[in-house]
This record gives structure tokens, C-alpha cells and sequence, in this order.
């Protein structure tokens, strides 16, 4: 445990603002942190990223323990001087794509024994060898216990033996991990969307104590307003002045309603992925330049913006990159979609701060919920 | 005719260094193009493009024409402003891509019926229809007459009628081209591996009189003995005060050998393309990056170098991209190429300068000719 200092300058409703501080540098909360998959944020240099306001980025503990390896990493110098980033990285342990990407081999009180997506190579997951590859090996800022997550909708009885068996992950996570001073080390709370399993959760996780406190187990099939709901009654059973990270979510709206209900920290492919697939995020909705009406218009997403990805290229172009499969296309649209969620995310942050949350948040509801042609 | 001022500020040998003076800036001899496809220099910024040290891009009139169209283009403002390059653009004719691309219907004296490789749709490329796209349309800096290209080895009298045919489409493109104080129109050189038929093209040429001259149909084929002589045998036909340029040519030791025979601009997807498959070109040769041996070397291509693709990423890094099949690696290597090949432009120009080209020459033939493992 680190307990890295983590300082909310302001509240507006349950929504906060603040920032917690890391030996790689603070980070401005809410926070939207990129994913870099495989060591790399896909089909971005890391200066760009960083252009966009990024202060964290995540990196996949799954991917990296398959290619090029844990041990690799670990031998050419830890994660972050491999992919060239100096500003803080969290890892996810693993556990979710094991279940999502991998063919599952044996689910075990121990950990989890599994095939490799790519070459069918056989890896065991326990909370101990989790922390082993995210702490020591890969080197991570801050690490996530090792947990079950289910898909919902779920029936009651596993979605209660995943809490528990998580549970008593996370308290194996807890021991391994120990006292460090440069790392963190986050719980997280499952129960799908049962209002008394996440708040035994919630109870079990805070009980056992850690950095920081993930709500785990959303955006897997159970719809914005049961993830809304699911976080109404979480949140209150969470340590006030500990940072809470809503893992995997999400779309704009998911994570404004979230911030609304007191969660500091988000990650997801969202903006990458979509962009390599051509949508755009933007204040009016998300449009896919793909379509034919954007062929011979030569404005740009977004003229106001300060990324040269928004900015500096027409929607006839980008609509043109994407027809001939241009690489440009995708670097310039994940370019432009990660700028846009770290300008959503100072624009909570600026409105956390000056009292007037609930007015951007009625603005942007009404904007986002507009037709939008993605 | 635009006569763009050609200044020739110092020789060695054959080997010539100089100045080619455009409204849209200045470009330093011998000087190599990056070749921009359909709009866009593959995988790279073309702010990264330009730091490289280019001062000029080519842009291919086959894949424009067919998407998104010459006719959009023109309507979106010209190539330039659609793909946002402010220097230069050298535009080919797109009969090369004719020949070697789509599926050709009927090669007439007027012109050239085709068919496109993209969607069938039906084509007509004439000289006049040619410079009507490059010049009118894509608002290029620099046009190339339309010619035929045949492959090596060609039979003696197919190689010359494809010549002959080329110098009665050179006079039409000139026609059609007229006087113009902003564009410039290069004819250019026919006649496969043939003496005579080389002498006379370039005769032809000359007499119908043009801003440049390419040297074409080379590098298809022949090997480079047979390139390094035909190169030998027409650049003496040539006007010594006109650039001379070869086209798609071509690995660096076919570019070193043909500046040492008076050649001044250059064209390859060499780099990009070569970049985009794991192969990075260095002072010592090429390596291939996805070879086993990279896997766990921490250092980058080339440490000395001004380009942060070369010298800010292990090869490790670099290797592990490629083996994840990640859009960075493709994204660095062509920049990293791009980046050498403007370098090793820049040294000859430099040693050429300074009277030294011969031992520059000497130095990189036995480099470029040791083993290299791409």
C-alpha cells in the first residue's frame, strides 16, 4: 500500500474534482485514462497522447504477459521505459480478458489456467503471480487485484460466488503486494447489479483496504441505466477521500453520469477503437466520417479544438482516408477522439470546480442524446 | 513551360548538387520524394514528412483519379490544400499504374482505355486528359508527360514503339500543357535497355523541350548493372542545366550510383513501403526488425540520428510491434526510412559540395554491399 496523497479541490453534488498525486506526476480527476493495450496506445506516437492532457494511460496485463512477456518487459526495463511513457501507468490484472479473450481452461480457488488467444500456450493467473507481473515485473504505478467478472445479466447465485471468490482474491492481492512506497494497489467491487451483493462488496473491499476502490463488473451487458443505478448504490459505501476508477466505461454519457455520482477515474478502447473504425466524438455526438455526406466537406471535426487531428484536416479528407484504408485515417481519428474525451474531461473538471456541474451536465445530456448519425 | 530556375551550385564527377527553385519553395539536389499515394504519405504526419527534411512529395494521378476523383479534389481546393502539404508536389502521369494496376482494355495512339483495380469502373487516360488532372485539376507543382512504360526485358521492337509512342504523346502533353508561370512539365526519356533507342528518345525529348527530364522505365526488371548503364548512356543526352530525374527509383545504392552519373531527383515507395514490413535501412544495410535477434535489444535503429523514430525506440519495442501487428510499427519504420533516406540525400549533397563524393561513393558501396539480414 501506497497511499498515494489524493486531494478533491472541490465537489459539486457528488461529483469531485481533484488530483491524485504519484511519483511519475499527478493526475487531474476526473480522469480519462487511454488504454495501451499491448504497450501502445493503438496507432498514436505517446507525445500526441500526452498533447490531449493525458496523465495516465493503462496498460494490459494480459496482453503483455502473452506478447512479449512479463519477464521481457521486466528485462528491458519495465513497462514504461519499453513503450517510451514516463507519466504514471495503471495495469488491469489480467482477469478480464481471460475470461472475455482467452480459451478458458480451469477456474480454480488458486487462480485461473488458460490458453493463450494467440498461440494456445498454456498460463496460470493467481492474485500473487497478477501483482508479480503488474508491481515487479512490468512495473506499473498502480495495480489491480486480481478479480471475477461476470457478464450480466446474471443469475444471483454465481454473481454472489464471483463477489466472494473476489473478495478473497483481493485480500490475496493485498498480502503478495505488501508495503511499497512508489506503488499503488486498487480493489474491486463486484456483484453485478444486486443492490445487497455490491454493497457486501463494497463492504469486504473497503474492510480489507486499499489505494484506491474499482467498481468492476459494468458495461457488460446490463444498459446505461442499471450501470447508473449500479453506481448510485456503490459509491455511498466507498471511502470519501479515496479515489474510485469505473473500469471499462465508457461512452460520453456513461461517464458523465458517472462523474455525477462520484467517480474519479475511467478507461476504455472506446475512443481508439471507434476512431480506427471511423467514428468521431465530438459536444454534438459521435458522426461517422464514413458517410457519403461527408465527402465533399471541407471543414474540420472540430475548428475550435487545439488538437491538429480535429483541427487541421477537412471531414472530406478523413472521409477519403477511410475509403482508400489509409493508416492515416486511424491515427488521425484515435488522434482526435482521445483529445476529445480529455477536453470532456477538463470541461467536468472546470464545471466540478465552479459550481455549475449540474447545468453542463443537463447541456451535454441533451446534446448527447441528440440523433447523431454513428 | 515554366523554366523554374535550376541552380547547379557544385559538381564532382557527374555527380551534380544544386537548387530547384518553385513558387512553393526550394528543393535541394539531388533530392528524393517521398511518394503520397492516394494524398497521404503512408502511416506518417506529414509535419513528420517535412522534418524530415523533405522538400517535396510525389503524388500518383492513377489512384487520385480514381478516389476520390481529380474532380473532387479540384473542388475541395487542389492536392495541396486537401491533403495539407504547403511545398511542392511532383505528380506522375498515372500511366505506370496503368500498365502495372488496373485491368487494361485498349492501348490506342489517342490514348489509354482502362479499367479501375478498385471497382471496375471504366477509364479514358489521353496526354491531354493527363496534364488536364495534374495540372488542372490536382494543381500539381511539377507534371510528367504521359508515356509507356514496358517491363525489362523487353524485345527490341516493342520497346520501341512504346518509345516512339511516348515521344508523340510527350509533344501532345506539351500542347495541351502550353505556357503556365506556376507548374512545370517533365518529359521523359523511353527505350528499355537499348542504346540506340535510349539516344533517340532522349533526342526527341529534348527537341520537343521541357522544364526537366525523367529518365523512365527503369527499375523494372533489369537488374541494377543494366540501370547503372543505361543511366550512363542517356544522361550525357540530356541538358546539363535541367533536373534530371529517375523514376521510382529506387534502394540507396541504385540512388548513390545513379547521382554519381548526374541524376537529381528521385521517387520510391521504397522506404514507406519497405517500413511498413518490419524493414528499417541504416548506414550499414538493412535489417529486418521482426528477425528473432532484435527481440530483447534496447537500443534504437540509430542513436545519432535527428529523428526520433531512429533514435528514441529499442529495437525490442520496435519487434514487439510488429510481431503484435500493431499500427506503430509500420508508423515508425517508414518515418525512420523516410528520415534515413532524407540523410543520406543531404550526405551526398554535402560530399558532392565538398568535392568528396567519390570517397563518400566508395565508403557506402562497400557499407551497402556487406550482408545484411532484410
Amino acid at each position: 500500500m501506497a497511499e498515494f496523497p489524493f486531494d478533491i479541490s472541490a465537489t459539486d453534488g457528488d461529483a469531485r474534482t481533484g488530483r491524485l498525486q504519484t511519483p511519475r506526476g499527478d493526475i487531474a480527476t476526473p480522469a480519462f485514462m487511454p488504454v495501451g493495450t499491448a504497450g501502445t496506445v493503438k496507432a498514436m506516437f505517446l507525445d500526441d497522447v500526452r498533447s490531449t492532457g493525458t496523465d495516465i494511460i493503462l496498460g494490459n496485463t494480459y496482453h503483455l504477459m502473452l506478447r512479449p512477456s512479463a519477464e521481457r518487459v521486466a528485462k528491458l526495463g519495465g513497462l514504461h521505459h519499453f513503450m517510451g511513457w514516463t507519466h504514471p501507468i495503471l495495469t488491469d490484472s489480467g482477469g478480464f480478458q481471460v475470461f472475455s479473450l482467452s480459451d478458458l481452461r480451469k477456474m480454480k480457488e488458486e487462480g485461473v489456467e488458460f490458453r493463450s488467444h494467440i498461440d494456445g500456450s498454456s498460463h496460470f493467473l493467481s492474485p500473487e503471480r497478477s501483482i508479480e507481473i503488474q508491481s515487479d515485473l512490468l512495473g506499473s504505478d498502480i495495480a489491480m487485484q486480481l478479480d471475477e467478472c461476470v457478464a450480466n445479466p446474471c443469475e444471483y447465485e454465481p454473481a454472489k460466488a464471483a463477489m466472494l471468490l473476489s473478495a478473497r482474491w483481493g485480500e490475496r492481492s493485498k498480502a503478495y503486494f505488501g508495503q511499497r512506497d512508489r506503488q499503488a494497489l486498487f480493489g474491486i467491487v463486484q456483484g453485478s447489479t444486486y443492490a445487497d451483493l455490491r454493497i457486501e462488496s463494497a463492504r469486504r473491499v473497503v474492510e480489507t483496504g486499499f489505494d484506491g476502490y474499482a467498481i468492476g463488473g459494468l458495461a457488460v451487458g446490463e444498459g446505461h441505466e442499471a450501470m447508473c443505478d449500479t453506481i448510485s448504490l456503490t459509491a455511498p459505501h466507498l471511502p470519501v477521500h479515496r479515489p474510485r476508477y469505473l473500469m471499462g466505461v465508457g461512452k460520453p454519457i456513461d461517464i458523465l453520469e458517472a462523474v455525477a455520482r462520484g467517480v474519479d477515474m475511467f478507461d476504455c478502447v472506446l475512443p481508439t477503437r471507434s476512431g480506427r473504425h471511423g467514428q468521431a466524438w465530438t459536444w454534438d455526438g459521435a458522426i461517422n466520417i464514413k458517410n457519403a455526406k461527408w465527402a465533399e466537406d471541407d471543414t474540420p471535426i472540430d475548428p475550435s479544438s487545439t488538437c491538429s487531428a480535429s483541427r487541421d484536416y477537412s471531414k472530406a479528407y478523413l472521409n477519403h482516408l477511410f475509403k482508400a484504408g489509409e493508416y492515416l485515417g486511424p491515427m488521425l481519428l484515435s488522434w482526435h477522439n482521445i483529445a476529445f474525451f480529455q477536453q470532456m474531461m477538463a470541461a467536468m473538471r472546470i464545471a466540478i470546480a465552479e459550481g455549475r456541474f449540474e447545468a453542463f451536465r443537463s447541456e451535454m445530456r441533451s446534446r448527447w442524446q441528440a440523433k447523431s448519425d454513428a
